[in-house]
């Protein structure tokens, strides 16, 4: 399969845990299904069958996993999450919607583990034949906060989660400097906002998005 | 984990379906205790727990799996053989026997599903943190003769070994380029020959590493 030009539009979201980015994706559905637009919602790890299978591996096994082999099982999920559902959408000209990509691994992985922001950015790239995101929303917020807000919801912490709070840190002051780097790409939002409130904020960035594209094509 | 100086000796077999690589395995393990060698016997995928899940996933699977995932999941498995089974044995001095190493990966993925040997060699050195085999024996057989082998013996065919014959003629090639290429570190045997023919060429291979060993000790 080669590389192709998309004509949809490709919107990730990022941050830490409990920053509440599938309540925000939630909206983002809402409202442009009110647009009459055709969505569609991903997330990884587990965006495929295979995605699930892997997903059960990574974060409920007993097994020990070195940060490399965990890091590759993430850029399999992905590599087929991409070509077998994100591209097809996007070639057809939907908006996907995809909870964590390329940016979790590069902080999770390049930065939290140590395994370095470059090989796993070129890792997730191989992965993916080069798919980047048109826009990508990065929902800014504390660890603490965000630990606290897991807890509250879901009752408990899983693997990754449950990493020393260091980690964590690391994670999110890599997040912000990707999001520096790549000011057109990003929309950094303070997480601790109302969900409404941050929800205008993102439909504003992609109706702005879906303008441009209009005009570009 | 950095990388380390191995003291041991890292010994890989290589080559199609029904070669008898696993056969030669027994026989050089059975060889080296009979010299008071500590053996360590892995394979790929499967040489972990965790790979025992992936090898499940990639051989049984009814899930569509593209090209890049399954080199990725190949590469995740190999991540954690080596750095949780492989890496200490070496460093404790013991003879290491792989069935299957970076040579398959280059020649399977690489050559024969066209993801580039180059890419494929790289992904795999990353996973390793660059171990390379001292030692790397290639059973050199006609794809069709391996085919009737594997069938007869296991009454059945998996998901690899059921590729096309352009595939594994593609295979083949790949795997006698790369032992052209680093005739120091290969060992190719025609496996047509009988299996304790092939074991003394091996044996006299091996005698001969381990000898350098001591010397360069």
């Amino acid at each position: 399969m080669g590389t192709v030009t998309t004509r949809g539009l490709f919107i990730t979201f990022e941050g830490g845990d409990g920053a509440g980015k599938s309540t925000q994706v939630a909206l983002l559905t809402e409202y442009l299904r009110g647009r009459e637009l055709e969505v569609l919602h991903t997330r990884e790890p587990g965006g495929t069958d295979l995605g699930l299978a892997l997903r059960e591996v990574l974060l409920h096994s007993e097994n020990e996993i070195v940060p490399r082999a965990e890091a590759l099982i993430y850029a399999a999920d992905r590599a087929n999450n991409i070509a077998t559902r994100v591209r097809p959408a996007l070639e057809r000209g939907a908006i996907v919607l995809q909870d964590r990509y390329l940016d979790s691994s590069v902080a999770y992985q390049g930065s939290g583990r140590d395994l370095g922001a470059e090989e796993i950015r070129d890792l997730s790239l191989w992965a993916t034949e080069g798919l980047l995101p048109d826009v990508s929303v990065l929902l800014d917020i504390d660890p603490v906060s965000g630990r606290e807000r897991v807890a509250a919801q879901r009752g408990g912490l899983d693997r990754l989660e449950a990493e020393s709070r260091d980690f964590h840190e690391r994670v999110r002051a890599k997040f912000l400097e990707l999001a520096a780097a790549e000011p057109s790409r990003f929309l950094v939002v303070d997480a601790s906002l109302a969900p409404e409130a941050i929800a205008e904020l993102v439909q504003a960035r992609v109706d702005a998005a879906l303008a441009a594209r209009e005009v570009g094509a």
